[in-house]
């Protein structure tokens, strides 16, 4: 029987889980309510857990930038007084490595997430449910993109010590103010009317995010010169804001990984050797593809790693790629033209779901993006996801190398096509 | 002989004036560098006198809006105790009535500058000439649409007496650091790149403002409650930035004002009455038109004043109108649609003397906004210069009905392109 009989078969059910799932994250109004430890609040975390982005994979196939990412998170931790001490650790079997997905986690590039990283938290308040990520280091030699020494270290301690406790005093405040945490749904959508695709370009969304902030840095407790400290290093680091896009869009499509039946996927997300999607809570997973690349200066295709990161999750929720032709200023970071970006984002019509009601593309004089990429339409127009993204250097401990567009792997939308095959071969059978 | 056959006899040094115009204008890095009263900066600026938006205008023939402000603010500065007193003053003759342009000032709608009113200070360095513009109060019923009750006056006060000697601490600050006060044009740079067309939309100028002037707060004496104040006012008022768009456009062209033998117009300026275009620092006007509206509730195109205000020098600036295909969320505010933005934009190329090294639109892969309206290619091809703007009521006292998009009048440009035949035929016969 063929492929397209069999799931016919199944079209209706398969209708109505679509809906469920697409109805759950379109009620969702996420809300960052705190800032934590992981270890204080992501379920599951232990004080031998590093978690990290993408499908599970064991330490001897993670890439360059994940192994590097993994081994500074030791050091930071105190578990280690340096990297090849920190690589024994892993050899003999003491540090548990999971996907931040399988902990309602999510992080950036090699998103590696240890014990003591202050982590945003998240709420979904109508289904009660939070998701958690990291706080973002900025620009260039940082941990996520695999970069490890001293310097790495140092601005991470700061940001535990000193950047954290100082903004959880911010965000208490105005959350408070707001009732139930300060929503960032809406600043997202204001950032897509200010050319901003929230996930390779986040400028008008970390300032909307600053301009929010700054009535809960009025009224704490802080001395001006400890506020400016902290705007002195936000201002610029647009991607700060992108973690919280990130953990928003987890806690709005979590309460639908248990959905069954579904064809529309609630993440996409790399560790930097498979390009994995999430459906119905399982994942799958086929080889991560290379990026079209933009390079910083000094560094070139060959210095690149394959795609990496949770951050594709942005795309799944109509974000990223999906709403490209809004932000034609990315291309100064990303490459490619303004025409390019909106032809990719006009073709995710083709292979989703729904148009969103949280975030809608002024240039199609407010159509929703295309949201919810259903893996049977991938698989069988041949049409993949359009991401937008940033490089890491393929070895450890160098960085980030420059930022470029990606299509996600048609085989892993075969793969999960196939399985829903099987499933609704399945359920004939039962019959 | 033929207009083509007198003016072509002028070409040569005509395009040589056109190009120190638009060389003036491309070189200017215009800095905010103080806040002062009208009184203490604006040259020619007398206790007797009020200063309005556009060409010359007596009283008898002023339109409502601009009627009603010029009574506020003779109320606000303490000259009569109300709004008949006012204009008995006015009908006596004393008060001295000039348009702001003629004062190197600029004011949007109806424009009204009074002698105690703090005006941001514009300094263009290379020229060592200033600009000056009024603060902006924000949307609704204001001053500058014609509104004078007693929240008008009241908000203006607060303005004079809070707003600007705080906001000035700031300046200076920001200033100092910089050195030679704060440039406006990157900032309108960066905005254009963020989906502000800066003239109808502001909202990425205003972001950045405000984060731009932030350090200056936290390094003034001032209590963070008194900083909360002025954030409280600010955050929102979106225009808020347009008031320095505008000064940093004048103080740029200032310079270029006294070059003979240009066809290209620093300035594009209404009174509500006419619309008028400055040409060699002369004044040519023509009917003003109505504005093609989208209104407030409640209100409709027959409450509409025909077009008013300096806040056109944006368009001759390479801005607004002239930038809208950048800016598609703007057509919330004005109407229309995206793709009618980006059609009149593109037109605008074809009016225009240059490409703007300031301005750039995205969305055309970074090309140069059409900069430096030559009138002779307006009266030649009829395309008129296309204008995003703000719709006042036509009584005095009521305010903003709604914004919209308009055309500057080809009469208008037909005007100055027989002015400037008669001025190539005197030159012939001079020879």
């Amino acid at each position: 029987m063929s492929l397209e009989k069999i799931l016919s078969s199944q079209e209706q059910p398969r209708s109505q889980a679509n809906q469920r799932v697409i109805g759950i994250f379109q009620a969702a109004n996420p809300a960052v309510i705190d800032i934590q430890p992981a270890l204080a609040v992501i379920p599951g975390m232990t004080l031998e857990t590093i978690l990290h982005a993408g499908p599970p994979i064991e330490w001897a196939r993670m890439c360059g930038p994940m192994r590097g990412a993994i081994l500074g998170a030791l050091v930071y931790e105190g578990r280690a007084a340096g990297l090849s001490e920190a690589e024994r650790l892993v050899e003999r079997g003491e540090v548990r490595l999971a996907p931040n997905h399988d902990h309602g986690a999510v992080g950036p590039m090699a998103g590696v997430t240890s014990p003591s990283m202050p982590v945003w938290v998240l709420e979904n308040a109508a289904y009660g449910v939070r998701a958690y990520c990291n706080l973002n280091e900025g620009p260039g030699r940082t941990l996520r993109y695999g970069a490890n020494g001293p310097e790495v270290i140092t601005r991470l301690h700061w940001m535990r010590e000193t950047l954290a406790p100082r903004l959880r005093e911010a965000v208490l405040r105005v959350g408070e103010a707001a009732g139930g945490g300060l929503p960032i749904f809406p600043l997202v959508r204001e950032a897509l009317t200010m050319g901003d695709e929230c996930h390779s370009r986040n400028r008008a969304a970390l300032t909307l995010l600053l301009q929010a902030l700054l009535p809960g840095f009025l009224a704490a407790d802080l001395s001006a010169s400890a506020v400016a400290e902290i705007y002195n290093f936000l201002v610029g680091r647009d991607y700060f804001f992108l973690n919280l896009t990130m953990a928003a869009c987890k806690a709005a499509w979590l309460p639908a990984e248990s959905v069954p039946g579904a064809s529309v996927v609630t993440a996409l997300s790399r560790n930097g050797v498979e390009f994995g999607l999430h459906l119905q809570g399982r994942w799958f997973a086929a080889p991560s593809p290379v990026v079209d690349g933009h390079y910083f200066s000094g560094f070139g295709a060959d210095d690149a790693n394959r795609d990496i990161g949770d951050s594709a999750i942005t795309e799944a929720s109509g974000l990223g790629g999906f709403a490209a032709g809004g932000a034609p200023a990315v291309t100064g970071f990303i490459g490619g033209t303004a025409h390019e970006l909106m032809e990719a984002n006009l073709e995710m019509y083709g292979i989703t779901a729904a148009e969103s009601p949280h975030f809608f593309l002024s240039v199609l004089d407010g159509r929703g993006t295309p949201t919810g990429i259903d893996v049977l339409k991938v698989a069988q127009s041949g049409v993949c996801p359009f991401v937008t993204t940033g490089i890491a250097h393929r070895e450890a401990g160098v960085g980030q190398v420059g930022a470029g567009r990606v299509r996600a792997p048609l085989a892993l939308f075969q793969a999960a096509a196939a399985w829903l095959e099987e499933q609704a071969r399945l359920e004939m059978e039962k019959k």
